[in-house]
């Protein structure tokens, strides 16, 4: 297993939180609970591959199931305990975005993608989980409104997660410093407001 | 023509039929009782196929598509009739929980899927079709709230079909029992207001 | 580059003004108008190649790239002024409605569709990208409510452009009585407000 396969199933599994509590604010079951977590950990990959002509990546993966499963079942033991620690989902879900958005781009380039449809990929990987989730839930999905910076995160350091090499840099290092980038993308537009105008 | 042919078109019309009575709550048009009949009917089917990386089943089948035109013509002529039968509904409906669920498990087996992801392949292709119908009516869709075991009735009479063969139950056999399964958890939940817990 | 081509890219612009436009109507961020201008130029088609199991065609596109954003652009930029074309919108988009009915039903029966699946490849084309864009803002979409002819449109012009050829009409000849039929019932149903019945 490489260090990449360790940082994708990390991120299944911040990711399946993620969607699990998103399940209990809109009062769904446990199962409401497991489509969510499942949507916020596979939706964004799903698209992506589906888009490139191939079939997800998640089937007879025993792990990634696991993975879901159990943080559903975590999130459902320890009610209380988890509501608490909003600041800490906040922060789990921005490095979630530069994860994936690194992953997205990635499986791009090894599917001969040009570098802005690669980055295309990763922020579609990075963001459409959300997307699909705010859709099954009936509401206008966060990430299209005018707000915080999200995919324009993702966008931005993709952006620099291409340049990079340019000037000498290797990938294990380019791959930390987009995901910190996004990270701190992401805090800074929450703590100034920083957003896109409006169309 | 199989059995289990004559079975999957017999679920597309019932499936259409619900479709068709399901856009008339919505004041749609024709159209939309054409598109919400397809969906009903193809809609789960659809994306367990793009999800294992194949392409959809019904193009260039025009049994399917004769079928799923009839019902929405028959809902259309008989306006007031069918409206009275909410009974056969709710047990047709639950009918097609159990046959698109045999369906979907055998279609994953098909595709070299583990058990468990064949039973997800189930779950998905009886329960997609009307989660995309919410969708589309703009509903939170009931599949996903606290409320009568639906899903789970799929998931459960799916990990039972996997199960019988160990016990030497023939294939017909099976598929039998999983169906009266699933249909029975369907009216013992609606009856006895069976539910999951909320996440 | 062949003269379906370039009425490719032309309705990719003309259908990327109309997302963009639709994503100011619902007080969406930049980043929204992107992918609402995305979505209308490219849902339609991405839907109708992922159910033939093909990989979506605007992958490493540079030129459908550029118009699209240069489509958000300009919208962004003569925020004003566009809106005052409502008519002329309306006029572009009922030939959009022409074009992409006409490169759906080409592209199925590059893969080898039956005539009415054709058909429904030309609808699913024209009108999916409006559908997908809908959900998104989440609004019932009203191709499906009782309205104007939207997709009967289609679908009739669909079905003429079939039926041509047999009466010795050469390809050119058609494709262009096809659009202009479809512009034609898209403006007739508009403005004597002829509609379906509802179901």
């Amino acid at each position: 297993m490489s260090t990449l396969d360790v940082i994708v199933y990390i991120t299944i599994f911040v990711a399946a939180c993620t969607g699990a509590l998103k399940a209990r604010a809109f009062h769904m079951d446990i199962f409401g609970g497991l489509v969510m977590a499942l949507v916020m950990s596979f939706g964004g990959g799903s698209i992506r591959e589906i888009l490139m002509g191939n079939k997800v990546k998640w089937l007879n993966d025993y792990a990634a199931f696991v993975l879901v499963g159990s943080a559903v079942v975590i999130t459902f033991i320890f009610k209380r305990r988890i509501i608490k620690y909003r600041k800490i989902i906040f922060f789990t879900d921005a490095v979630t975005l530069g994860l994936f958005t690194v992953i997205g781009i990635e499986s791009g380039f090894d599917n001969g993608l040009a570098k802005p449809f690669a980055i295309m990929m990763g922020v579609i990987t990075a963001t459409f989980g959300g997307l699909i989730a705010d859709i099954i839930s009936n509401t206008v999905p966060t990430l299209l409104k005018k707000g915080e910076m999200y995919a324009t995160a993702s966008a931005i350091g993709g952006a620099i997660y291409i340049l990079n090499p340019y000037f000498g840099m290797d990938k294990n290092t380019n791959m930390i410093i987009c995901i910190v980038l996004i990270v701190f993308i992401r805090i800074l537009s929450k703590w100034k407001k920083l957003m896109l105008p409006e169309i």
